[in-house]
């Protein structure tokens, strides 16, 4: 075990729990109980019971958050189930609060049937300002999605899929201004068919990428394909491979500019591969914990610009520099809904937080602490 | 409006949602990222999956207790639904907190049915070490407890019901030392044939009381009355009213010792009717926020003894006394059930801090900030 996962281990066994309530009034008094509790509390339920829409004002509800997971597809873990997703939505529940300053509960299912998570949500959703769904698997999680999104009248968030996207896209403008290289033309590669591969391809193709192609298990994605399909990967053909390409992985890598690995398979990318891409290739290898493949495999297959999901290695690209911030934001203008324009405006504006003269191999994303960000995304709102 | 309610509402606007969510973890550097998100978590959610038991020992699990209510009896004000009910739920979490050091969540449901509660605790259940069931309407909330205590492996602590139940028995102990009169001679009549209701009688069978009656909006519930039943009336029926007798609210009251009003209903009690009570008569009129009868008017009808929910007249007898303390002592110990004789065992403890030179018409319960309520309730487990 290296050192990394000791001290993890030992830091949760000490902590019994990352996250904790706090009272934001202190009860010293039997006066303060009464204004808090029974009887005070009556008139502001009256008000509420009035005007519902008074649930914003006088309640945590504007900016509390549910972390929504069934444990499906826990990192690039596994179908580890809801106990063992919830250490990860502790953490997740840090980074909002830490950066975004939200509320934000694990709730990790006993279910993993699609229509009893989207009952479930909706039944929970009212003292929730927005919804982040996390970490249920493909294509199951983009159904569950659409049915919120359709159903409830607050913000669903896909951080997998719209926030992978985001800051996907953020890293992708820089890494190829450094490279030299023009988005609209250059072979980007996403390796990957589940909710990340969809998000990223469609951001892609909305701001103009051209030369798109997409893999799964199964090789290329395309239209015409008939093994192992489903309305999404459809729906990826569509958007990304126009000329219906057909073949492997490794046709896929090659000559490729950019690889874009959201696959939740470790060390799927060889060096080899990454020989076969064209000149001054871009590799962000985005899979957690263990990336398709290691930085420093990467750069010795010749990557000249390597990513990964974490905060371990050079140029993290990790949706915790979005979903924070995005929900923060959408919180505070109180938003329906955010859209794929806004998700594309969102990555433009971060991608401008890193300076011309700073921008280099190592650096194509500002640092997540950088207090820019928060206000960067709030104008794309 | 009083100048609580008018001080309440104020409070509420400034702090908009009385409770947060505390990192309990400080993320100053990527470092400290690594260990509690990933890469480090990652290996905590390995220890679950091979031992979905760990959850315990390296998740807030063990301390986190989902309040769940779907509004449609909030306090006494009626079927309030859940947002309305938010707030109140945000007061009970903030003394789970206070009192019991436990992280407690509100979960205000978008459905009044009773199936759909029962399916939705249970899915979500998997993050929380106890479920408390609040201010559902009776019978439903009488039959979510039932189905949740048989399908749940977690304690369900139903406060309205088993709170209220013990709060009152630890009370009326101590108020009928200082009318010096027995427990099982005393004339009691419960007003309220709802969750707190059974809860009361129940309890007050279990210790011996023999003289119950109960009473609801029909009148005197007895075995063979055919209309207003359900099963758990039945239940009070049998288990109180030996005699089957009849009759009207003012039946009841004449005559009796102790009146313990938990009817939901305001000002339900005149001052007539405690004037027709035997002598030293006890009256707890325990309904919030507004009770049976005001203390004042009460006194002025000839009650020796007078309590209530509320927290700005003396004798507050409400179940903040117990819910912090058992359900502490209840994750503490890892309990899965709370009994009927832990309840009974928990209410004499209780009654007991109170000294018998320190017993007294306005004291017959601890304070509520007594240090030795916890110890005391977890002995009693």
């Amino acid at each position: 075990m290296t050192n990394i996962y000791k001290n993890a281990m030992k830091l949760h066994k000490k902590l019994k729990g990352k996250i904790e309530i706090k009272n934001r009034y202190s009860l010293r008094t039997s006066k303060d109980l009464s204004l808090v509790y029974t009887p005070g509390v009556a008139e502001v339920s009256r008000e509420i019971h009035r005007n519902r829409n008074k649930v914003y004002d006088y309640t945590s509800k504007w900016n509390n958050v549910a972390i929504v997971t069934d444990g499906s597809r826990l990192l690039g873990l596994g179908n580890f189930g809801p106990e063992a997703a919830l250490p990860v939505m502790e953490g997740k529940s840090m980074i909002f609060k830490h950066f975004g300053r939200i509320n934000a509960f694990p709730v990790c299912l006993a279910t993993q049937d699609k229509d009893e998570i989207i009952r479930t949500v909706k039944q929970i959703a009212p003292v929730f300002g927005a919804i982040n769904i996390e970490d249920i698997e493909s294509p199951k999680c983009l159904e569950v999605v659409e049915a919120l999104q359709h159903d409830l009248d607050i913000p669903v968030f896909h951080d997998d899929q719209h926030g992978t996207a985001t800051v996907v896209l953020a890293a992708l403008i820089n890494a190829l201004k450094v490279v030299d290289k023009d988005l609209k033309q250059a072979r980007i590669v996403v390796v990957g068919a589940g909710a990340a591969g969809l998000g990223i391809v469609t951001i892609l193709a909305h701001v103009g990428a051209r030369n798109l192609l997409a893999v799964d298990s199964t090789g290329i994605i395309n239209e015409d394909r008939k093994e192992n399909m489903n309305p999404y990967k459809r729906q990826i053909a569509i958007t990304s491979n126009r000329e219906k390409i057909n073949g492997s992985l490794e046709d896929a890598i090659r000559d490729a500019d950019v690889l874009v690995g959201v696959s939740g398979r470790a060390k799927l990318i060889t060096r080899k591969m990454i020989g076969t891409m064209s000149k001054d290739p871009v590799v962000f290898a985005l899979t957690n914990p263990e990336p398709e493949i290691m930085p420093a495999d990467a750069k010795r297959g010749g990557a000249r610009i390597v990513a990964t999901g974490r905060s371990d290695y050079h140029n993290q690209v990790n949706n915790a520099m979005i979903f924070p911030f995005i929900l923060r934001a959408a919180l505070d203008a109180r938003i329906s809904k955010i859209d794929e324009q806004m998700l594309a405006k969102v990555a433009k504006n971060l991608s401008r937080l890193v300076e011309n003269k700073l921008r280099s191999e190592r650096h194509i994303l500002p640092p997540l602490n950088d207090k820019r960000i928060l206000p960067a995304i709030a104008k794309a709102l």
